[in-house]
């Protein structure tokens, strides 16, 4: 099997020019296949205040309404997948951006209201995601960059979070490619102690992802990161790294970040 | 040769939700290989004024300065080709958004600074058509849906007229297939009496164009559009209609609108 590179960039690469230039190029010197997901960032949020399109609580839990959908769609969707995509042609890498709506690659449930309706967020699973088209695409030479967009299959689009989107590409992926997924964030890995960077953990297996939980060593933002990575290796995903966008070079070595085992 | 149809529609169908279903409708039911082409429509005028990008206009014509590349790449390359991709895709057509960035598949050339600056706009020929990617995507099933956007090639997105687009794609891709190009628009064809939606002319040839010229019966914005039809035949293009959007249907029976001959 051929070996694909997947990997995920958080919104804080993106609101920095400099930083995402800088990720590009080292993401476009990557040898073999490749796809890139990228986050939100704060440009939506920003668009949406000058267009007084305001955030949407309800009980602490961000709202996709419908003003808020033809934002992300706008600046996810176009705006940031764009930019990346001119600036990786640029590079050389024959990119070509996609929403899950774009050759029907990742369809999604809206998901279902319970105590809260969530509005148009779309939720994946790996039964969504079109690996035969994608396949073709990396086969033909293309490197696919997703926003984190989806679609329900009847005309709507959906907001998705663009860590579950990496993920259930790696798993289902994984069935054509061997597959490496690294999640890139601003910080150099699973860090022991929040406020020191040079406190990366560099192996996090089952056992002592229970130990670090326990200790309450792991803080809550990163355990559904975790807790995915484990279902993607359990799902033939063959190597998770978790690390600082700016060490890629590094990650890819297996030199710096977190590996999930 | 395997049949193509590129169909081109204007902005003022995409103002409107309930003729851009019907259009769309219409467009996907159309059998065998086909692309779409989609102009820009004032929701980016209407948005842009919200954001306080107030359109930028030197000797009469409209500039596009940083802001308003910005605002175009959000609004044509993110909402409305999504908004259309969705949409195509609930009538199980399998499209794929796509700007001229996106697989390379056209480049452009700044438009050099004569008396003008006219900012990031990008004039398109033949050569910048990746016709070979495009036809692969074609005979994979999918329906290339283009937004009136190229880039550079070192990064840059711009700015490209959509009419012309549709004609340079359609040139470039009469080698590889047998192509008829319809643009549709507000209007039931090329019009003898412009206030009279029965004068429709239903064929002009390069003799009786001169003429009409002459006569004054053709109007300041179809000189183009009929200049830029010739032009396509010229390069291969076995057929080509001017006619209304709610027409489609008949347009490709050969019932109604324009035939340019």
């Amino acid at each position: 099997m051929k070996a694909l590179s997947i990997i995920k960039i958080g919104g804080n690469i993106i609101d920095s020019p400099e930083n995402l230039q800088t990720f590009l190029k080292d993401f476009a010197s990557i040898e073999g296949l490749k796809i890139l997901v990228h986050g939100g960032g704060k440009l939506a949020t920003e668009i949406g205040s000058r267009l007084g399109i305001a955030p949407n609580y309800v009980q602490g839990r961000r709202i996709t309404d419908e003003a808020t959908i033809e934002l992300v769609t706008m600046v996810y969707g176009g705006l940031i997948n764009k930019k990346i995509i001119a600036a990786l042609q640029a590079l050389s890498c024959d990119a070509i951006g996609l929403t899950g709506a774009d050759g029907n690659t990742i369809s999604a449930t809206r998901r279902p209201v319970d105590k809260i309706d969530f509005g148009f967020v779309g939720d994946v699973t790996r039964k969504g995601v079109n690996s035969n088209f994608i396949a073709q695409l990396l086969n033909a030479g293309l490197t696919p960059v997703f926003a984190p967009l989806t679609h329900d299959g009847q005309g709507q689009m959906l907001n998705t979070n663009a860590d579950t989107i990496a993920q259930e590409l790696a798993a289902a992926l994984s069935k054509a490619f061997q597959v490496r997924l690294i999640y890139c964030f601003e910080k150099a890995g699973v860090l022991r102690n929040p406020s020191d960077e040079t406190s990366v953990i560099p192996q996090i297996d089952k056992s002592n992802f229970e130990k670090l939980l326990a200790e309450g060593i792991i803080s809550e933002g990163m355990i559904p990161k975790l807790s995915n990575a484990f279902t993607a290796l359990d799902a033939g995903v063959s190597a998770i790294t978790i690390g600082h966008a700016k060490d890629l070079k590094h990650i890819l070595l297996g030199k710096k970040g977190t590996k999930i085992l």
